[in-house]
């Protein structure tokens, strides 16, 4: 099903050194799966996340924000399968039980657990399946789990996403493996997803944090599926510090940029992995918006063409109907849009030239683009220096069965 | 395919004096189908239209804003099948031509004609063929022929939307007739739709202006199918002044409320119709938000789960999945949301009672409402004393379908 994404292969994820990880059967949602994953983080790493902007966390993401006030994260505990969201007071005592009981046969501080959950909202946690099943867990952890773990992580995904990148920094090799999952419920801002990379990299905390921020703008904040804001996303940046480089923190250093960009590469990798594998995904869309005021207004045209179910659906069908996107471009909100400076255009075929279409454009060229698996739709508003880009997928039958399906 | 909406009986559409209405066939899209429609509007009438807010308006809608500002509107002049949006000059040139052309005939300037266009956007209007079929609509303009517009004017409707209303002011019956078409492409502040609604009652042109407004609030604006906003929207209503009444001309008068119950009564049908004919459609859902500071911040979390394509396909599914409308209102952009005041209930089934999941409720009683084809959602905000209410439907394969092969 996902477009131009193959699966990861085991044996090209390299350990991060620092890092454990084990997966478990809890049987949350379908007993025999692998739906627990346990990471260990190497005492004296640094530790960011970012979490959803949705108004109504999960239980899970308003506890990890408190535990991260206390305590250095030594224990990442994920589950798939239920999302511990629209859970109330019980659903909050259900992620506090099941951090306590890693905590315990850890010896740490259940602060130092953060818990994270995704799947279904609005039932509660069966924590006692989760909690039966960490003493297995804990005594696999391995640092060649990553593989495993990709997929435990997975829901509705149809394939895993995980990818290892390496640079060098003052003639050290340093490497990042990152791992992510989310398919519906995707949109800017974080989406259904989960995202852990790791690096035996040294950096600081504070540089940790700006990094995480600065790679999240450049992938997981570009991504649509569907428009839908999950409870439960988080992004957690991990940096072990055992690769022997002087730790890095500030911005300014050429070591960074280089690090930086190794970053941006996993992180935009996975992003788009995501958008691959969108729900009932058939086709990967970047939209590249420029000639704006300002970046802001630049996203907002182009997540209202990716958002267009109208637009979507013509994606789908392979349909040239690009009156669509304009009449999406015509909705965004912008004040002062002028249609005689608007110009379209299907990878490298102009659609609207000033507002007008273009002289050359014939309904078979337009077919051949939209033929394509993968497709980039240009939009110049003719007002600005500014641009912006969001990648997303189309919106297909499947999308429909697979919500319309999933708690069945 | 339409929720709980049964077709016009001819028979009930009253005439409206001072009204004639033709259809004819120029084979814009679909040879044979009857796709014109000319309204013949009295001399002495007046005539209140609003258009959409896309920014990219259609040529018609640039045009019928240029006309009314020169005369009183006597004929109307509808096509469905092409939208003419997205044609540039000569889109304008095309609509500029098929209004001389019943001008000519009708021996009226120009710009009392007001085109209208509704269809594939971003093909050239077939001018030639509406001027062929002109000269026989206009020789067969009759006063019961509201019931082939109606028909005519549809696009992807599976249904013509008409009704008439009538009611007594200073003791003198005054009837109202109107018709709309709008099936996809739908979404607040005027949807891909075109409506007409004409009253034989006396009205002063700025009062008509005010009703109108007033009107569309209650109605039109407060419908989406899909979110996506036409470039072509119209709504028309037309005062011929013939029922005898004394010309009413202000809002505090109790005959104007009389009036506006009734007009508001056929438009909040006609609007509801469209979304009951929703492409797709198999549920008619309203969204009631309560509790808000104002009612502006209820519409947009309304709007918000009215968008959202999880609740949508979920309520396709009556899956009742209320996590999604949970995280749809957690998602809405509303500034210091408090989850533990929120309420969620379908229809009289509480679902959250402050924030928690509400103690009595079961997925039994939730599928019980999920099971219908009319539900309420209601939500309450607990921080203020506004409401406000917009109805949607459901997101279904066939929507899928209709909109990927929609040019084939």
């Amino acid at each position: 099903m996902a477009v131009n994404l193959l699966p990861p292969v085991a044996a090209d994820l390299r350990e991060i050194n620092g890092i454990r990880l084990a997966t478990a059967s809890a049987g949350i949602k379908k007993p025999g799966r692998q739906d627990v994953v346990l990471i260990e983080i190497a005492k004296g790493s640094h530790t960011a996340a970012v979490y959803t902007r949705n108004a109504f966390c999960a239980a899970p993401v308003v506890l990890c924000r408190q535990h991260q006030e206390y305590a250095t994260p030594r224990y990442l505990l994920i589950n798939s399968g239920n999302a511990n969201a629209g859970t109330g007071d019980k659903g909050m005592q259900a992620a506090r039980q099941s951090c306590q009981a890693i905590a315990e046969i850890a010896d740490v501080n259940a602060e130092s657990v953060l818990p994270f959950s995704t799947g279904v909202i609005g039932q509660q946690l069966p924590v006692e399946k989760i909690e039966a099943a960490l003493p297995a867990a804990f005594s696999d952890l391995q640092a060649d789990n990553w593989f495993a773990a990709a997929h435990a992580i997975m829901t509705t995904d149809t394939i895993a996403k995980a990818r290892s990148v390496q640079c060098q920094i003052n003639g050290q090799t340093v490497t990042l493996t990152g791992i992510a999952k989310g398919s519906g419920m995707i949109r800017p801002d974080m989406a259904t997803m989960l995202s852990y990379i790791a690096t035996d990299a040294a950096i600081s905390q504070s540089l940790l944090d700006q990094l995480l921020r600065q790679s999240m703008d450049q992938s997981f904040n570009r991504i649509t599926v569907d428009g839908d804001t999950s409870t439960n996303d988080a992004c957690v940046l991990i940096a072990t510090g055992k690769a022997g480089n002087a730790e890095i923190d500030s911005l300014d250093s050429t070591e960074v940029q280089t690090f930086l960009q190794a970053l941006n590469d996993l992180s935009r990798f996975l992003a788009q992995a995501i958008v691959r594998d969108g729900e009932g995904a058939t086709k990967f869309i970047s939209i590249a918006v420029n000639g704006g005021a300002d970046t802001a207004e630049c996203r907002q045209v182009a997540y209202t063409i990716a958002h267009s179910p109208l637009v979507k659906t013509a994606l789908f069908a392979s349909d040239p109907n690009w009156g669509r996107i304009l009449a999406a471009v015509g909705r965004s909100g912008l004040d002062n849009l002028d249609l005689s400076k608007i110009d379209i255009a299907l990878d490298n075929v102009q659609i609207v030239a000033g507002g007008q279409p273009a002289a050359d454009y014939t309904e078979a060229r337009g077919q051949a683009v939209m033929d394509q698996s993968e497709i980039t739709i240009h939009v110049s508003l003719g007002r600005g220096a500014a641009e912006d880009l969001v990648w997303t997928c189309d919106f297909s039958y499947d999308y429909v069965k697979i919500n319309a399906e999933y708690r069945t």
